[in-house]
């Protein structure tokens, strides 16, 4: 806890200045609009940023972190609270609030039980597919506030201001960092340049409001936003707990594997060291926080975190400064945000989450593993067919799915002897010779519940294609663990051999997988012997080797 | 499909004629107790074990599993139903048949798809802990049966019986076989002998029922069983589709997860291959039948198998025998079913039930994996307190949590070398020497999503501990695979190694993963190099060795 606080040095100071005020310019339409993307007002967006990265930076353990309102929890919040209340209403913004809390004490309960290896559920072309299906379904749900009207009719001087910012926007980000660079601006001032022209865009419509007339013309504003700080208070409608259960769950894990996946990043490159329940913790105070700010679930943006790092942010306090800083901009005079036209708010959503629709992961797994590209097509699929709450579901499934797939088809080679050395290969790879009646079979695999039918089929085959067999030869060097499930098959295969007539062998049994197999009943019933080494169990049941 | 038949030798014969009609006789109580758990008049567990196996006959591959009426389904059953229909009416033995069609649709369209590795899904641990919580719940919930009344009001005639028929099937089952072994019967003769006392003492509770005037005293029976054939017909409520759909997919696989452990099993002591894709297609025509001729949702059952394998089943001509001869029972006057006392019925399941409360597994499991027994407990726990049909999801969590629990933890190892050899061992179990500057990893587990943030941080542990680290070597020979999720982790590594100017070195990379490795941009963009063998790497990259 404030591990950073007690070795801050005077030189950390200047970058977390330089980062606190250029995340606090990134922060004010990127919070109010991802509190649209909520179904809340624009204001809402403003009080997430303040209190929770404060309580993040007391708790949490990356130094580059920046919490706040992020794209995806915003629309889980949408879709968790679309049946309970109407966007806008008092009773929405108090579930939202409530919705914070229970994610927070959920996520505060897991940090306490160390369960921090939940974040391990999900793998990563999978969260690539939910990130793509999650950024398609934002970008389409702000079509009609881009386009001032419900599709397919449109509000002409709504959709003009909306497409313009979204051209100006995606000009500058394609355009601008290299044009700043090539007039010879360094490459992270840039960079950073390139992330403030959300702000610029906005300011800029918010200035044309007035001067167009706009609002008289009906382009709809964020409308009167209230000054003055958030008030603390615990708002919760008692009648709601036992519904926001379930979303609060896959809401926590969200916000934890999306917090945890960008602050991995960061942390890898200053060698820091993340730790996982300090992270739920963090993350748990800070949803808390925001729940009693007026708020709603927040987490860690990688986008943000980025922009935070790339201008210099050394520590928490960084964050501390944008926080202070968005307190000011509520404590100054804030009619003119009430003018910001939503079109171009719009405008800013559907470009940062074109950002988030990145195809490498996919590209990658397309040539690497196809099952991962498959799992990933069918999560953002999911994700789109089912919604973003189902997708978690979809995700987690597709996770284990592929991993219980893969382990499913073991490899297993039978081995022969490199004649006249001491070394086992593969027979269908190297000339190797096999011995009468002896079948030598390396699993490459940990055994557990995911492939010992496999396993167990494997045996039945090759015993069958070698009705001679009188020793089986299990050779475990690459199995690194043997679970209940397959100590239990183990088992099984002994007794069905011995009454068979043949003799089950281990070799090259690993030492921690040998330890633990003495706490069990196998070693001492094993209808054969345990050798060291593939080549003495060669040695002591190949007739070949017994005759010389 | 029928290959047994095809292979067919007249020497199987008498077995399969004494198997079908031992199973005949135990089906019969059972068929009919099983049918009251599911909530069903009696009748409807005899025609469920009539087209039920000739369909498995047909296109099943476990030559010995009998197929029919189980306990659990039969619980998941009533727990499906009890919220849409109330038990007795038309419409719950309507659902009854509707779940039974969704649930053969549901497996037939798994062996469809060939995804018969859904198995895998649950650990043995699982399975175990998920049948104990289901049998306590089935046996408490026959007490108010066996003592004929609400709980904890009883029916003194009925609680005599029910009691007295508990009494006798318990000291039969501990006491029975051993005493006619002791007489000098065969031991498999005995077994069966003991096996068929439920049915004697069902048979004998029916004749006390007109001799003591048992139903004049309030001792409820069975009730008219309507004689004949069960009628060919579909039976479905339409509204009722979709509130079953869900139902069914955990119905079904369970019935699949329940059929294949116990086929698998007797399998394995004949030798006999089973196929999951054409189980699957059995038993999804086994329920479709089932539905279609008056039942409910069927499955495998290991106990009733045993028997049938034990009494001399060869093929599955023994369960088309058991269904001739239960058809014709039907055919034959059923009047005497009718007086079949409940209280007898309700103890024959409460036996049956306690035989599955098999502890073997837990205690395995104790000693040789705690978290796999925790997970056992927590299954059956999870079954007690809320409910088979959550149990299932439950179970499916617990052991993919263990496993990703078991997955967060890899065993990695330093290496050092032993002193005048080429080997390299754990430095925390050998006396080895390391090299300044050298760092040598050994990673004792696949790499995938569930482990790389693991590692990452024992990487970045080590490093820390090792400032002068000049070059980290990972040495993979018992890594057997690596998904996208660590090739990614990997190329991060190699990234933030290279900007801290620390070489990324991989040794011993395994045949398929090397392969599997070039068709990815790591290797291109390594900042270190490949090597054969740890030796070779440490000869290249130690200071010393470098020097001589």
């Amino acid at each position: 806890m404030l591990h950073w606080l007690r070795h801050y040095r005077r030189a950390m100071l200047p970058g977390d200045i330089s980062a606190g005020v250029v995340v606090a310019m990134m922060m004010i339409p990127q919070g109010m609009a991802y509190a649209l993307v909520a179904g809340l007002p624009p204001v809402a967006g403003i009080y997430a940023s303040i209190v929770p990265p404060v309580l993040y930076a007391l708790f949490g353990t990356s130094r580059t972190q920046s919490v706040g309102p992020m794209a995806i929890v915003s629309l889980m919040t949408a879709s968790s609270l679309a049946p309970l209340a109407a966007a806008g209403t008092p009773l929405y913004a108090t579930l939202a609030a409530q919705l914070a809390l229970l994610s927070g004490l959920v996520l505060l309960a897991c940090g306490m039980l160390r369960i921090g290896f939940i974040a391990n559920f999900f793998s990563r072309p999978v969260m690539s597919g939910f990130t793509i299906g999650s950024s398609i379904v934002i970008a389409l749900g702000q079509l009609p506030a881009l386009l001032g009207a419900s599709l397919p009719a449109l509000h002409l001087p709504s959709a003009i201001l909306g497409l313009g910012s979204l051209v100006i926007l995606l000009a500058a980000r394609s355009l601008l960092a290299p044009q700043l660079r090539r007039i010879g601006v360094g490459s992270v001032v840039a960079d950073i340049g390139a992330k403030l022209v959300p702000m610029a865009v906005v300011l800029g419509a918010t200035v044309l409001v007035p001067v167009l007339g706009l609002e008289g013309l009906g382009v709809r504003t964020t409308g009167t936003v209230p000054a003055g700080l958030p008030v603390f208070h615990l708002a919760a409608s008692f009648g709601h707990w036992q519904p926001l259960l379930q979303p609060a769950l896959l809401i926590g894990f969200m916000i934890f594997l999306i917090s945890m996946s960008g602050a991995q990043t960061l942390a890898l490159k200053r060698a820091e060291k993340l730790h996982s329940n300090y992270e739920l913790i963090g993350l748990g105070a800070a949803n808390v926080g925001s729940a009693l700010s007026g708020g709603f679930p927040v987490t860690g943006s990688i986008s943000r975190s980025a922009v935070n790092f790339a201008a210099g942010a050394n520590t928490q306090l960084a964050s501390l400064i944008t926080a202070a800083l968005l307190a000011l901009a509520l404590v100054a005079p804030t009619g003119w945000l009430a003018l910001l036209p939503l079109p171009a708010l719009a405008a800013t959503i559907i470009v940062a989450v074109l950002g988030m629709l990145d195809t490498t992961t996919l590209r990658t797994a397309w040539r690497y593993d196809r099952v991962d590209a498959a799992a990933l097509l069918a999560t953002a699929a999911g994700v789109l067919a089912l919604g973003v709450e189902a997708g978690v579901v979809v995700g987690v499934a597709l996770s284990m799915g592929a991993l219980i797939w893969r382990a499913s088809r073991p490899h297993i080679a039978v081995l022969g002897r490199i004649p006249g050395t001491e070394h086992f290969r593969n027979v269908e790879r190297y000339s190797a010779e096999t011995a009468a009646g002896l079948l030598l079979l390396r699993v490459d695999a940990g055994l557990f519940f995911g492939n010992v039918e496999a396993v167990n089929e494997r045996i039945e085959d090759e015993l069958a294609a070698r009705p001679d067999t009188r020793h089986l030869v299990l050779v475990l060097s690459a199995v690194n663990a043997i679970d209940t499930s397959a100590l239990f098959a183990l088992a099984e295969l002994n007794t069905m051999l011995r009454t068979r007539g043949i003799g089950l062998h281990l070799a090259e049994v690993k030492g921690p997988v040998l330890d633990r197999l003495k706490q069990s009943a196998l070693l001492d019933e094993l209808n054969g012997k345990l050798f060291l080494s593939t080549a003495m169990a060669w040695d002591a049941l190949s007739p070949n080797a017994r005759t010389h």
